[in-house]
């Protein structure tokens, strides 16, 4: 690979960007006409307009992107997070007109991409899911059993429908007595099928994911967790590295069941597996993102490893430089992501212009974003702006250079999540490390 | 110690309002009229104006900073680097006004501050200092037994003047034989008298620096060695640790010269020893630095140490937090001075209105600057504007990163050595780590 087209946009491809210059690669931005003013236009190597505003006109235009690549020479395509990134068709159409797709092959990515089939993949490779019938449950005796099997607390849910109808949540056999013919009676009247399933209820989990890496002599190395359970609708806003409720034990467990995972669909390249953890340090598999993910810093920051390097590497099919020995989790690493919303308004979009931006800097303090001063954000795409990460030796330390790094920066001109961002921080079961999937809305009494 | 007055201003003013407002202290920042816009004024948790421009009637006014200090309600002072920050009386005003000092010792400070005294410490706490005759030469006798002790290369030098006349190097008896007499007549003729002394002649050092640390306990530790040969007029550019010159023995050599001045003067602080290293391997002691460097944040990338908290602590009459065994080099970090000068024009001040900036980010990249889009650069002080710091597991990559930030990096409006930087990490001797303090001259052809 000499070439590499970025199909991608904001902070990301300034992120590729920068690691094709250090590694020695010539970069080339596939851009829409809303963005032909971005910083990364000013900063590629080499640009080419794709298309319009639309993501569906450019960033998801196949057919443009593929015409870029050849127009300009390239030899392989960085497809980033979103857009094209886990597009098994982008990557067969890649991989037919003999581009580097930088990502795992189609085929590993039908296989991951799909959750019904990575559940089915997962337990395969012996990796716990959340349990539950496979089916509805025809009987009382068959509930009874499938109850006992499971353990408490369990759910019951309508097969047919949802909205909560139907639904019971039991902690023992005797509300699951208790429960089952209300709920199967209510189910009948709400969908007019009384069929019920039952699923093991994760009351508070915490959200945690597994970075990976895989070369194509099989090679395969965890580089350990993030802590994703701070949330809105199911968005990650806030993520570390390490979690602080990660025993050595669950961090070697739930590293082996990503690794068997990528194993079991010869899954090459970097990538994550997404778990529920409970208190009790039970974990289910969720699902596998076959790309770079967003919170990737947070990993950098405590294992030193250079993730984007090691796409490249691995898409070069050269082997994964180092062993599992090698990965050591040092210190402690904060993310926030900084998105042109205004967090006091219901997470409404704010784009417009930046009439002042002043980035956080000094020690330990890495800024990852696209914005610059008199930057106008376009309505268009997803509203992450900045990515702030704090590393310092302690999670304490982190945490206070983070309120530090997030009272320093300046973004005038719209509104930002930098205040929400600093009520986390003060939070005192934040603070304590004390916090599940609800956090947002129980601690902080937002929808 | 809990409200602290800064009597600083730029980055490092603003490298210490970030300290204070990690680790829960209230920052005070005395600026002078010149500086009302400065990041650092907006930034600090209060600020009070001690006077105009001129350094005289400002940031070296004893008088009114003592004043800003006691009408702020302060209970210390932090001096940062230059102006105060060296200065006995100063330290001695505060001790005797009850302001801690942040900082050695009025004591300490005078014992490693004259170079003569210095010198005689390092001496009797067995610390190697550039070997010469202690005055002038009377025979040729003792030149010959003297030249035998310090061994070649040497340096002739008239006792009476300078500027070259009278000076020779020679690099055996046969030539010091020759040119003792052809030297003493030269200086005879040029100063009317033939007197001559002998020095150690260094002819292509590294200047190699020790940062230490000392608590009220006697706790002494090294945080190893920044390596300072990229200069201009005896004006440091360019640092990094670790050098790629010094092997652990070494390491060790110098690190204990620093600890042994350090306990011999009582030194209570964060200072820095500064050596001459020949290729050989041996080194001069030449100087103490009693206060924080500019060039402080390689050794905090690489041992993960924080030393303004390191000052505070000891400030506070606490104990040095980790010994010797806890501390190890990890990486490569290098910095830049990013200066409002104009290299390729004799490095002429560039004083001015900064239209656009766009700092560096992104992995690996620490920008500690007080620059913002639209501020103005007043020409009343020194023309550090920005300091990059690029930190990575080698020094090739550090190198490569540090291109690749510099690339990114604009700052518009004014003329800046960033290109000069440029210079000196694509040089080939550079890179190959081939480099003395005369490299800038020698290598780039600068003067």
């Amino acid at each position: 690979m000499k070439r590499i087209l970025i199909a991608n946009r904001g902070e990301i491809a300034l992120r590729i960007i920068r690691a094709l210059r250090e590694y020695g690669y010539f970069s080339v931005l596939a851009y829409s006409e809303a963005d032909k003013t971005s910083l990364p236009v000013k900063q590629a190597d080499a640009s080419i307009c794709i298309g319009p505003a639309s993501a569906k006109g450019s960033y998801l235009n196949i057919p443009a992107i593929i015409s870029a690549v050849e127009v300009t020479g390239c030899d392989a395509v960085h497809p980033g997070y979103g857009f094209l990134a886990e597009s098994p068709q982008f990557a067969r159409v890649c991989k037919d007109a003999g581009i580097t797709f930088i990502g795992p092959s189609p085929e590993a990515m039908e296989k991951v991409g799909d959750k019904s089939v990575a559940r089915s993949v997962a337990m395969s490779a012996g990796v716990p899911v959340v349990p539950g019938s496979t089916g509805f449950v025809n009987s009382k005796e068959d509930l009874f059993r499938l109850a006992k099997e499971i353990g408490f607390p369990l759910i019951l849910k309508a097969a047919a429908g949802g909205g909560g109808k139907g639904m019971r949540i039991v902690q023992s056999f005797k509300e699951l007595e208790d429960s089952f013919e209300t709920a199967s009676n209510e189910a009948k009247t709400a969908f007019g099928n009384s069929n019920l399933y039952l699923e093991k209820y994760v009351s508070e989990p915490r959200h945690i994911e597994i970075q990976f890496a895989r070369d194509k002599f099989g090679n395969c190395i965890s580089l350990f967790e993030r802590e994703c359970s701070i949330q809105r609708k199911h968005q990650k806003l806030l993520e570390e590295s390490p979690s602080c409720i990660i025993s050595p034990k669950l961090r070697k467990d739930l590293s082996e069941a990503a690794l068997a995972i990528a194993n079991q669909v010869g899954y090459v390249g970097v990538g994550t597996a997404e778990f529920l953890v409970t208190p009790e340090e039970m974990f289910y598999f969720i699902e596998i993102n076959a790309r770079i993910q967003v919170e990737h810093p947070v990993t950098e920051m405590v294992t030193g490893i250079d993730l984007v390097e090691l796409q490249l590497l691995i898409a070069e099919d050269r082997p994964i430089p180092f062993s599992q020995d090698d990965i050591k989790i040092m210190g402690h690493a904060i993310e926030c992501r900084i998105n042109a919303e205004d967090s006091r308004n219901n997470f409404r979009p704010s784009p417009g212009k930046v009439t002042q931006f002043i980035p956080p800097g000094g020690p330990g303090i890495r800024c990852d974003t696209h914005l610059y001063s008199g930057f106008d954000i376009v309505p268009y795409y997803d509203s992450l702006i900045a990515k702030v990460i704090a590393y310092a030796p302690t999670r304490e330390k982190a945490i206070n250079r983070m309120e530090r790094a997030l009272y320093e920066m300046v973004i005038d001109g719209i509104s930002t999540t930098i205040d929400f961002h600093r009520e986390v921080l003060k939070n005192a079961f934040f603070r304590k490390g004390d916090y599940y999937t609800n956090f947002v809305q129980r601690r902080m009494g937002i929808k």
